[in-house]
């Protein structure tokens, strides 16, 4: 999961790049980048380890902008596989004397070890071990060397050739490109300014600009914005659509519209949907922040039962650099959650989470509702057992990881200490979000995976 | 508005200190710092700019370690009037061949200049712009020049010296103290660990470190802690309990306790109050992230009117060190809070904020209210009218500059564009508080100052 | 003026460029760079401001040598016009998908602007100021984009486009390059290790490696190496042999050869020559240090008056990044060079010196001379009045700043105040030499230019 | 070995001290220290590790400034035993509430262990290895604790605790003082400006600020310099004078003068000794740059046999921070001298160096000498042979180190592989200085210590 951002034809491309880029930083804040073009020199690129705002100080702006450009593409990295080191970070790019072309991806590669040989093969030196700077470079090649052109048909060769997911912003000299994989696993979408066109992960990267939400990008579209404005051209395989079902349940912000709904609401009617399958009498229904408030709101919405903030989080976390020594380890999850116990101390309550991977972070919420002094915990998730592992840009671990895929509902159960534990079913799911099973990847629920796989893809770095 | 943190006799105590800082980060993120003491050396110091994860690295903390040490002091720095340098950072410090004294201090001075010179002219250097380096050189002075002692004499002999507020710790090579200004202003709690005692500004802190909550240290109270445990010394001058009553509407953390209230609670009752004082019809009750949620949640209780999440907050904001640039500028509050139009479009809604100050954030949070085509805006507050300056470490300009100084309530709300503005009385807010007015100092909203002064305090480097 | 240097075929190429462009640091102390290969990937550049042992730092190394590289560029940059920023430092590459051209050069261009313009037409961007970065991209543009090829063939090519001086190293994946422009106005050595080929700017960078001195490297010859040896192709355009002759009077180490001259040996027979011109009765003679030393200890010899060392240099000066305050900058000379007045005192004395360009530093020295009491001065200089500015890779300033263009010599020896001012002659100068003025650029003295300017350049970035 | 300077009373202090200790740089490269004095505040030092220019950029200089200083004292570290870290960098402090003493200190001390565990059991921190240190909080525990005073009595009574050797410049608010051990091991010296006075370690630093020399300070003596000028004080138990006989030798500069005697002028006379003592025949007469020319210009001189440089030093080697490759370490020496082959081949020659002391550096030269192909190699030394070790602020290493300590002279003839070995006798060395041996340690020829041991000093962190 990374956040990816294009934007074309606009004065502020880079303070808007900016901003959308930390409106985006939930979906990734190991590394962060920009890419800028002003039609007359190669596109420039700066990038760094850390968020958009430890990335882009002041002098690194004035660097950017010095060009005048009028056109930027960017990214916030989550590393899935690989390490967080610079080479990784994106964009990435391909260059010739005369051109260089840049990639802001959320994405990942099933056949990264072939396609990287094949490349080397050709004299083509590889640099980082992160799949962006592969597909960059096999358009480039396909473009340069091969004289597969113009360069969206370059994008399609790329396609034919790489098993993965991508949902990318590319940028030229003076064009920029917006194409998605033809599962459109990861999502993308089209938005306007006054003047200019954007491209975001997700909308609420339009929302802090002002932007107007068009339209997504459709899988295997890609999307070219020039002089003359932007026109669509299709040419990949189709495939059948499949949006990754956890950018419902957990990764996409609440305020964010996919598919047409507002996350915030389907969020909600999980919740509701949770009732429905159980319908347990409490003193109070609380959500384990942030992801699982709207469930329990949904909860005691359908319930009655009370909903209040049985929990605070503690908003200066931030990513930790700090050698976790024991005692620090201990206190890991409570420096992040506070339970109160003049709230919960005595109380029946029902706790909304979105989902259990491990259960190591669970197990110690529920330590903490405890050591709060819950009398009762009905622990339910807005989600089925997570029971397989993704390949798509997500890093859950190995199959063996995963608590769900080694124990039933009861043992989990009585693993956690909770009175009872409960997942949504599939069927509940859907219903919350209001729209077709067809249209969704949900293969870490039901290993029913879309892009074939001949055998599991061993350990590589990622995104 | 600082946080200060202090642990005596604990085999862990810097990475307790590490730990209750962060839970403290909200009292301060320009920097941050700690002393450590083994009993055989001078106390150690390690200070920087930044928040607690950005200046406590591991080299930083192995440097800390390598003496052993069972106490520390530490301290998170807002700085109130004063810049942001690191000669400002704390804990500063007092020094003789024989002896370092190191303090933690959230306050505030009166008659610094004074002060100051007073110290200057006994040969004794003042390096930075901040109150706490005048407090502890004047009680080295005391202790070290004057022969005052034991030190605890000194900590009263500089009450007896300095106009103003203190919540102290202050580290020697083998004794922690603790102690509070005669008014009680900023709050200072002592808990329990299975070894060794802490001290810190909120509750909040103990929560994190497992540590019990004991009592909180009264105003004029100097704690000692020494090989043989803890003991209490009064001395200072006796004053009215004066504790700041924006602790309860807005600094302290939800999940702290002061006064034996959980402030959580004592938020949801303002909105409880807020319905008795203001009974509105509408469709559905917000709060303004982070503040004004228990405040909307207990109007919401209150009035039977619907709970929603209206605007979502971006948790990845932190401190912007970013030049604001016209473009940026713009859209500052906007990368902060997000107004989900589908939430808010055509409804008739209550938010619940904490306060208005300058009037300038609220006056963006409407119009990003109106732009979500809210129908109709009632704004509600859980207290009165900020209409006088405080002069107790916390920085909210000139008089001129707070807009219920100048403007009728009826003026601010046609200048907020709002269809209602409603201020919780000073009745309501104690009755929501379930204490009385006799323990607070409330002269932000009364001009009714606990410290006499003789004039306005001129601008200073503070904090 | 730089230092270049380049190494093909050795298990320690990094090592041994590191120790020879240490040898070649009096060539340039702003900045330094290497640039290795390994035959399978493309050239790695490293460069950094300052001097090599401050640019090579361990890590530095360990990165260059991870790709276990067998050949390596290299050179120090001392900026003829240009600023000295990172940018600028060499070696500059240009670069396609496949491959990677690094340059290594000292040289200078007349026609910068021009050429600059036309790269740019054809889309290639040009980053720095740096008159190497044009040398290779136009190189490669030939090569990549006009299909001119071998590279030898675009080495020509380019040298049909660029006005200009160049002694350069180019390296590729798996080949090196060296080759001089048609004028062979700056020196390259060839040499010979057990395994492998060495090239260097002077000899003196082959003594420090154990390497063997072979031959000169011809004007207009490309020497290409690959893995079956070293093989010469001439292609440029003939032009007569042009050797900077201040190579000869300050800029090569004495420890060099170049045109089979130890320059220690023409240094003393110049000294040698001056005495045939100028036959002075003194008590004693002194040099200059650090060029001045072989011309007194040559007068001496031919004289018979006694050689001591009357000025001592402070070996610990290095380049000063000291904002120069008033105080400071009066005693610039002085911190470099002392004077001893137990030595000096009333003493009748030659003072040999290799050259006066504005003046300024002659007369301080002058006047330090006084003030260390010598009784008379003579002041005899190894070469011939300095009259015309220098385009090729060396910054000696405007026309009108040179002392020797603007006075005749008895006005410059009164403004210097020396009892004799003595320049020794052109034939001197070349009798000294041993070799014919034919094989010599000498138009600093001369005005006689081998390279024909249509007018006088404008100021530019240079090397 | 260290540089030390002081100077006071001067508008200019700081950028004199900094032209002085880049004279005094040959004392010490490691790091660079200065401490200042405005009379009002307590002193501020600044250092870092590094040569004077790398340590003092505009940046510390703006700071030493602001305070507008009229005094200041510097140091340029060796270290002869301890590490090379910024907590051993000079000037050390001691300080009060109100009081602030530094040291600027060339010196070592005997009984360190000792004295450091007297300080510490007065509650006294030591914080490095230095014993300077020890020193100024020795004096600083007399005057503050012990009530010793006024300071110059307390620095008698350090005279008194300490085994050892200092010269060294104290800074206090408003005085400076300057002081030298009862032996005078280490020189100092005083100078005079046209307003104020200076100190330094040699006269060399005199000349580059011109400065007018006073005299020497004497062993014992203490000067006092404060607004009424400078005076005198005696007071330490007096002990015949030993200056290091090494001084002459090969420390201090050429243009530095001690006992009213040029050094330069007393090297060439060793030169001229060592040809009374060893009348060879030889074709040229080399020295060994730096310290070996005046010696071999005057054996050339009393020979007249002819002077060449066969060896060029290269001038910009500097401190190496790079990890010793194998390949790097085989030409250490190489990268400094480089013989000349031209000069050298076939000759018969006498080379000059100062001293043997490991033989390592003369056993590789003398492989350079054979490599340049000479005939005859007859090595002479300008001292005894080196044969015990020294304790006063010297790094000579253990006693079976020293290559005269284990061998006789022709065995380490036949180990270095020259023709002749030639060793000044003590009686030709106090010959040529033209002095009498007992104002000299010669301990490291003789074994005459001046400062009684009980045993031979354990390593131990120094100077």
């Amino acid at each position: 999961m990374c956040g990816v951002f294009g934007i074309y034809g606009h004065v502020n491309a880079i303070d808007a790049a900016v901003l959308a880029l930390r409106a985006l930083q939930h979906r990734g804040q190991e590394a962060a980048g920009i890419a800028v073009a002003n039609g007359v020199r190669q596109p420039k690129v700066r990038k760094g380890l850390g968020t958009v705002i430890q990335v882009f100080s002041k002098e690194v702006l004035q660097d950017l902008n010095e060009r005048g450009p009028f056109a930027a593409i960017g990214q916030t990295r989550y590393s899935t596989k690989g390490t967080n080191t610079l080479v990784n970070a994106q964009p990435h790019w391909a260059e010739s004397l005369q051109e260089l072309f840049a990639i802001a991806d959320n994405g990942d590669m099933l056949n990264l070890p072939e396609q990287k040989a094949r490349l080397e093969k050709m004299g083509i030196d590889i640099l980082s071990g992160n799949d962006a700077e592969i597909k960059i470079k096999t358009i480039a090649a396909e473009y340069l060397i091969n004289r597969v052109g113009p360069l969206e048909q370059a994008i399609i060769a790329m396609s034919e050739q790489i098993q993965g997911v991508y949902s990318s912003c590319l940028l030229t000299r003076d064009k920029m490109y917006a194409f998605r994989d033809p599962h459109g696993i990861r999502p993308l979408s089209l938005g306007k300014l006054d003047t200019g066109w954007v491209v975001a992960s997700e909308t609420c990267a339009f929302d802090v600009i002002n932007a107007e939400y068009i339209r997504e990008i459709e899988p295997g579209e890609i999307l070219i914005f020039d002089q003359n404005g932007v026109r669509s051209v299709n040419g990949m395989k189709a495939c059948r659509k499949s949006l990754c079902i956890f950018e419902f349940i957990y990764f996409a912000r609440p305020d964010s519209i996919i598919y047409d709904k507002l996350l915030e609401e389907a969020r909600k009617r999980m919740g509701e949907e949770l009732f429905r399958e159980y319908p347990l009498e409490a003193d109070m229904v609380i959500g384990i922040p942030d992801t699982g408030l709207p469930g329990a709101m949904g909860y005691s919405k359908a319930s009655g039962i009370a909903y209040e903030r049985g929990c605070i989080k503690n908003s200066y976390i931030g990513r930790s650099f700090i050698e976790p020594q024991q005692f620090m380890r201990e206190h890991a999850v409570q420096i992040k959650l506070n339970f109160m116990e003049r709230v919960i101390r005595g109380k029946n309550l029902v706790a909304v989470e979105d989902s259990i991977v491990r259960g190591t972070t669970s197990e110690r919420i529920v330590q903490m509702l405890r050591q709060a002094r819950a009398e009762k915990v009905h622990l339910l998730l807005t989600s089925p057992p997570y029971k397989r592992p993704c390949f798509y840009a997500i890093d859950t671990g190995r199959r063996e990881e995963l608590i769900a895929a080694r124990m039933s509902v009861p043992e989990i159960a009585s693993k956690l200490g909770v009175n009872t534990l409960g997942y949504l079913s599939l069927d509940g799911l859907y219903r919350a979000i209001g729209l077709e099973r067809e249209l969704f990847c949900d293969a870490c629920f039901t290993g029913d995976y879309p892009i074939p796989m001949e055998h599991e893809p061993s350990k590589f770095e990622g995104e």
